[in-house]
């Protein structure tokens, strides 16, 4: 299966999969910013040479100010990390949680980073009937359950991703909010927060500033398009910060990932075009996977859940697999918890390239050759 | 104090303290290959762009297949890492050791990842008398204290760097198969061990793949002087290795650093080059050392230790301070457990920069303004 490794985007593995060499798929299974990388990036390599036989600055400072600038935080309440990857881990480590409480789906790093600490997981459940979104309800039930098996506030840690992946959904900060006042411990994950229109009414970058119980972190490798170098950060209170930051790799953020963090948030004009697209493209590209007859799920970013209605006889493998061989690379959300084997997820890029992919899809969902 | 972050090489704080741009020093503080990178980076660097914008190779193959070439190691034999920081973090943190024992003085990384995870420290005494050997007495008495303390076999956690840092002497590998036989845990830190001439006689990067209890570390920064980038490696038994990577935050080295350390294996030219220098330029320069009336250690690699003696009435850190405003950084080698105020450590470098050290330097030790 193409998420051996537990990701999308993994062009090598579908190379040894579906027989075609990597730079031949359409990837729609990682959930990059088509527009690919700001002009800056390809300027910034062309001057890496001159400092590639220098140590990164262990306290990346330049790109600290320019975050703290970008998001009018403190730098002393900024922490980048070598992929927000880096900064959940850290978050379990110091953390080491009684119990880790995540929405099911959710990015699977969450519970593999407990895990790897010993944490057990308390699954938060999302239903589709609900269009997967996170209710106070929900919150509420588990906080009694905890209380119950008398686990203290802020012996729990919860990690919600707002949006949310793979569903896409944002998390109501009310919802947060209540958690804080109850005295839990929280982590935000706004990795796809940069895409949503309207972000300065979700995100809780700023409060976490002034909160010890609220962590924020942050992806610029998905808006940027840049996964390659791997480049995160985290918000939180000073003391917060410190914390993470003792338990970090000395050098871990290395200095091509500073200056190209650093150089990307100048270019306004390309985060202008990426919400513009977006704002164009996901409501067609929802609105066509729906005439094919999938169940399309609503959300706020750049890529889409979607089931296949049992009428198709068609797994969520089986489509990926189809689509594979003919070059066309889609996300199975079969792994995620509390999807079954109809889910999908798709990133969303440009006209040209849905087209290819409704097209391919098209024909999968069609042939009748199929068992 | 430059080593404010605890390392050499860090030019953005020499700035801070010393008022010269960051790049007008001339940086002896870091152990750098003054050759440079090889010429492959730069290439490697221009066709990045074509790449960035997809997720690196989560189990990094392209490299671990060369690096299993080129060491005649079974790929699944070795993990790469984000510097060979990362791999030592990683290996306190699966043996979780009673113990960890390190030679003082040694590389600073080793106790401060060992306190990180809660582990007390043993420090093993190398003597300057003795031009700082670690001896197989020393290692007898330090297993002598364990097994009187109930600390069985396997139990503690030995790092030896070979060449150590900052002293630049091999540990016999005699030493090292006697603790292994004793049932010893043991990583060898190898990261210079790629300027040893005859490392052969020296490295114990093959048995690792046949010993369960040896895991051998390599960096790939300092002999390509790449240090920007980060880029180390562990060789090890497979259970070994996958024991060190199940905790490794994935997609932790970077597709840059990937491609470059496929590269640079292939520079056949630079790394005799960079013996050939070596072998002509540390003799050279540890001869000119001693005839301004320091102490010089011995050692096989690409720095040198040296000590001030009592009568320049001087300790390392006024040393580095009088010529940081001179635009010469050294590293002040003081903060080395089992070093006095009186050591200094330095790069070998090319010929025209010794004499420019060389003329600040004396100019330092002769300054009759001093106090």
């Amino acid at each position: 299966m193409l998420e051996r490794y537990g990701h999308g985007g993994d062009l090598r593995t579908a190379q040894e999969l579906f027989g075609l060499p990597a730079d031949q798929f359409h990837d729609f299974s990682a959930n990059m910013n088509p527009y690919g990388p700001p002009a800056c990036v390809a300027e910034v390599l062309r001057t890496y040479t001159d400092s590639i036989d220098r140590y990164p600055d262990p306290s990346v400072r330049e790109l600290r100010r320019k975050l703290g600038i970008h998001h009018d935080l403190d730098p002393s309440c900024v922490l980048v990390g070598n992929g927000a990857a880096e900064l959940i881990d850290l978050a379990v480590r110091v953390y080491r949680p009684e119990v880790t409480a995540v929405t099911g789906p959710s990015f699977v790093e969450y519970a593999d980073a407990a895990r790897k600490c010993g944490s057990p997981i308390h699954v938060l459940p999302l239903y589709p009937e609900n269009d997967f979104r996170l209710t106070a309800d929900t919150i509420r039930r588990a906080l009694l359950d905890f209380r119950r098996r008398g686990i203290q506030p802020g012996q729990a840690l919860w990690f919600l991703g707002s949006p949310n992946n793979p569903t896409g959904q944002l998390v109501e900060p009310a919802i947060i909010r209540e958690l804080l006042l109850e005295g839990e411990r929280v982590i935000v994950d706004e990795a796809f927060m940069d895409f949503v229109p309207d972000a300065a009414n979700y995100s809780l970058l700023r409060e976490a500033e002034v909160n010890e119980r609220l962590t924020v972190i942050r992806s610029m490798t998905k808006f940027y398009a840049i996964p390659g170098i791997r480049l995160g950060y985290a918000a939180g209170s000073p003391q917060t910060i410190a914390e993470l930051g003792r338990l970090q790799v000395p050098w871990s953020v290395n200095s091509l990932s500073q200056q190209i963090g650093s150089a990307v948030l100048d270019e306004k004009q390309y985060a202008e075009n990426t919400l513009t697209w977006l704002k164009q493209e996901r409501p067609w590209l929802e609105s066509q996977l729906s005439a094919l007859g999938l169940r399309v799920y609503p959300g706020e970013v750049n890529y889409i859940l979607f089931s296949i209605p049992a009428e198709f006889n068609l797994t969520s493998k089986e489509l990926q697999h189809e689509m594979g061989v003919r070059g066309v690379l889609i996300r199975d959300a079969s792994g995620f918890d509390g999807l079954d084997e109809t889910f999908c997820r798709i990133a969303v890029r440009f006209r040209e390239e849905h087209l290819r992919l409704l097209d391919v899809m098209k024909n999968v969902l069609a042939d009748p050759s199929r068992p």
